[in-house]
């Protein structure tokens, strides 16, 4: 069915259900980043792919809004469709929300899934359409109702993450749950997002791409637990969960568990959607930050040891292929085929899992997409001249990866030496920052742009995200980010993991990226604290214009390199520990 | 009367009225900074004088909420009394109301004078006390009814500051007001605090000290406007602001006419206080950030120009008081004389209005009080040998100024050359910075402490506050912050005035500061934005350690003295230009 096709059967819908818009989110029941294919409405009613946006139908315009991220990508998307780009440029204001209330009249009903929502959206948004006088209606599935062939849930098997990986028993995680559940005068909390239960419970599964997790409810008492989740995919934990006092119920009657509650429940508006808020009893809600998204970000001593195993593994597996990369160019490599590439080698590491998220591989003009991702058709062919992005990570049982290097093949120019080097510049500045307890990523976040401001230049994304622990590779609480974000806010704290990604992108020119994850660690200076760098794989230092680096950021260089180099090479065949030695020589 | 002869007094009226805690705000009912002596029941009830803090009293227990500049100065001012000092150590929660959460018991009642907070900070405390059962009344004024000396409302005369200095009529600035009551879809604006007021006429007035303001309300309307002021203070300004469509009314009246209102009223919920909101019928208020807030941020080339006069006669005056003070210390100047000294050279400078603030000239360990002001009896001597740190400024007809600098008497050791290098690389880095539309304060605040903070060293205040056009010498919106101030949440936008001043305080020591104003003007690539430093004075050479700066921070120095030399030398005669061209010298 075409895009155009699937506007009208949406449009009849609207029709017979009386209602004026529909909005279409990206998201699922527990607001998740990356979704299950049940899930992809958005997708499936604009053709556009990308991990952020959200589709506006109504009787006479078809939208979609995103953000700078996306914008070339859904240039492309849309193309075929009769959608419009509507581009977010402050992303503190969703955009289409205001389009509404403008081209809405007086009386009109908006719909949208409360179970794509959040609660806390969903009052942003009912209060804003209500000063207009528009309606909002929250108990359709129009998108179900359309789509035919609607992929349906997902059955992966669970399994048990062991101790050794995680540090930290399910058992004692419940119970800190708990002291917070009392202190905070309740006697339950749900957990709605994956991860967070994920990680309470010390399960992993496959439900989702890329994120280790199972579609699931969890609903912690101050005596007994509930998982909601169907049954064939814990069938060899029935044991591990019944000593964790877990009864189990089927996925879909967490709502008529949730009307039935008569005691104070504890949910955090910003992750509980808004049909299963509004299934409880509203004076039995406390609103109050998922205290698990904030327990799991402070990693333990176990899960950083394992992490940094997991770096190893990782930086063989880069070492292994983009020394083929090198050793293959001349056969015509096309960005997809070195995609593929990269997946083989981690997966003949131990424990791998799977991909981390799917791998930006973009030469010249296509590294300058930020979320570009290379068709199997389509791909450039990295040829032996010009500038090649490579932003990648994998799932091992020890951790969760994300790295990106860039590299210059051929004669670098001066403007992309120069840019290459400011961004660099940012992130040695931002790795080796040191700051007060309480600091949060925006303070930070100006380390890793003041080089590229200075000359007028800038990157149009955060700097970075929490990573994590064999879990969603992109995770709060906690970022570095310049704008309004909930993640710019929160402080950077002792232990959390988070990516240094600057970058810099010249529209159909060429992009730069240089990412490490850091690990937050105590400082000398009492009260302060400073990053250690984990990620293991040289940083290409051809196009390095060295007179534009302070000393301190040289030496930074240089003892990190140093560090690859021991890291690496005893895990490395003569061969290859002939090839990267130079690579990690001093500048 | 003693303090805690007043703590009694207000204990027996919590009895008579019923009412188990009161609180005492610093603010007046137009939430103004520096207040008339008539609303200072909290320095009267507390005997602590600095500009922020909260008191409560309950009747068994006397507490004073202040943050970190002003806890030393407390110490000191509370130890006379049974005032418990409470230290505000996270700016984000007024730790009082947590206090009174969970000290009072459930059905209590608290007290606020509902003229002395904002309606925001009224219904934040209420939603906090009602989760406790704690009930909160606003209509009482227990200080007033203890206070037998109160003092009485100002009554200054107001007058008209011509438009040669302001670059803008009154009768445009509210067209353009209006015009925002229209897109506002309002039929009035209520302005409440007094520099707005002070802005949109042109008038200003010695009502309060250090803010050349006139005690007032304006009502401006979509065709008719009200100013509520005794009529007195306006005798002379009559023709003028009938001209306005201005009709007078008496300041006592304002709650009358708010009550009779009938139309959509536009109001700053963090300005207007709680008593004069609750006047309205809640169902015409329209909450909306104060648009003169706004529009007297961003100053016009005239403002900007007169701005620059005045730097030029503040700097002049300061090159006297310093030559006076160098020339007259082995006669024993005390750090009030010389603040005395400071006030006696400015005024002598043409349309010198008065003291923008309270000169704070700490020498040594006095120096490390942020907040500190010398008093005559117990004002330290600046001897030859130590630490000088001078923050002061005027109020000129052409604009408001408000310096730092910190001298080296004698010889600096190791550990103060460090501390006065670090703050001054800070302060250059921030004065230097490019950065895009749109970037906020918080995101540049750590171009002047990322030096500080790589040592462990840090200073317990913004890093720099917006500064008023002849008005107030701090403004908002905009300031660079580390905290979550709403003021470090504004964008830095074009025209904008700013102080750009880090420091670093060693307790029982000596303190840094040195702090200038900056303007935001365009920078060469388009949609950035720059600052231009416009206070001109020397910064003391002799304790900076110049292997710790950069080149760019050398050369801006160097650049910084030779303006500081050609614009001030020609009005300084042969002796002082002998005297002041060494210190402008390059490093």
């Amino acid at each position: 069915m075409s895009i155009n096709a699937r506007i009208t059967g949406v449009r009849a819908l609207l029709k017979k259900h009386h209602i004026d818009a529909l909005i279409v989110s990206s998201s699922d029941p527990h607001q998740s980043e990356y979704i299950s294919g049940h899930w992809k409405g958005r997708e499936w009613i604009t053709g556009f792919d990308g991990s952020a946006g959200t589709a506006l139908v109504t009787h006479n315009h078809a939208g979609l809004w995103t953000d700078s991220r996306y914008f070339l990508q859904a240039e492309q998307q849309l193309s075929i469709s009769t959608f419009n780009l509507h581009k977010i440029v402050d992303r503190t204001s969703p955009g289409y929300i205001e389009w509404l209330c403008s081209n809405l009249n007086d009386g009109d009903t908006v719909a949208i899934n409360g179970l794509t929502c959040s609660k806390a959206q969903e009052i942003s948004l009912r209060s804003q359409l209500n000063k207009h006088n528009i309606k909002l209606v929250t108990h359709l599935d129009l998108i179900a109702e359309a789509w035919t062939n609607q992929p349906p849930l997902p059955n992966s098997k669970a399994f048990k993450l062991d101790d050794i990986f995680t540090g930290k028993a399910a058992k004692t995680k419940i119970t800190e749950i708990r002291k917070h559940i009392f202190v905070k005068k309740a006697k339950y909390i749900l957990l709605a997002a994956l991860d967070e239960i994920a990680w309470t419970l010390n399960i992993r599964s496959k439900d989702i791409e890329y994120n280790p997790v199972a579609m699931c409810f969890l609903l912690i008492g101050s005596e007994k637990n509930y998982l909601y989740i169907d049954e064939i995919k814990i069938i060899q934990l029935k044991d591990y969960l019944r000593e964790l006092d877990i009864t189990i119920r089927p996925y879909e009657s967490l709502d008529e568990d949730l009307k039935n509650l008569k005691e104070p429940i504890l949910l955090d508006h910003t992750i509980c959607n808004a049909y299963h808020h509004d299934c409880i009893d509203s004076t039995l809600v406390i609103n109050s930050p998922s205290i698990p998204n904030i327990l799991k970000a402070e990693k333990n001593d176990v899960e950083l040891e394992n992490f940094k195993k997991s770096m190893i593994k990782d930086g063989v597996a880069l070492s292994m292929a983009f020394n083929w990369l090198e050793n293959n160019m001349h056969n015509g490599i096309s960005e997809f085929d070195f995609g593929e590439k990269l997946t083989h080698f981690r997966a003949q590491q131990e424990n791998y899992f799977g991909k981390s998220f799917s791998p930006i591989v973009g030469f010249n003009s296509n590294g300058a997409i930020i979320h570009y991702r290379a068709k199997k058709d389509t791909a450039k062919i990295i040829n032996g001249n010009g500038w090649l992005l490579c932003d990648s990570g994998a799932q091992f049982y020890e951790g969760t990866t994300d790295i990106t290097r860039t590299f210059s093949f051929g004669e670098p120019n001066e403007e992309q030496k120069k840019a290459y080097t400011l961004v660099l510049m940012g992130h040695i500045d931002l790795a080796m920052a040191q700051f007060p307890k309480g600091t949060k990523g925006v303070q930070l976040d100006l380390l890793a742009r003041q080089h590229l401001w200075q000359e007028g230049m800038n990157y149009a994304h955060g700097t970075g995200h929490g990573v994590g622990h064999f879990l969603n590779v992109h995770e709060g609480p906690q970022g570095f980010d310049s704008g309004n974000s909930a993640r710019g806010k929160a402080e950077i704290k002792l232990g959390m993991v988070t990516s240094n990604e600057p970058g810099y992108y010249k529209k159909d020119g060429f992009g730069v990226r240089i990412e490490n994850l850091v690990v937050t660690v105590n400082a000398d200076t009492p009260n302060y604290l400073k990053f250690e760098t984990i990620t293991l794989y040289p940083i290409d230092k051809k196009p390095i214009d060295k007179k534009l680096m302070n000393n301190a950021q040289i030496e930074w260089l240089n003892h990190y390199h140093r560090l690859v180099w021991e890291k690496l090479s005893p895990h490395l065949d003569e061969e290859l520990q002939n090839w990267l030695k130079p690579q990690c020589s001093p500048i």
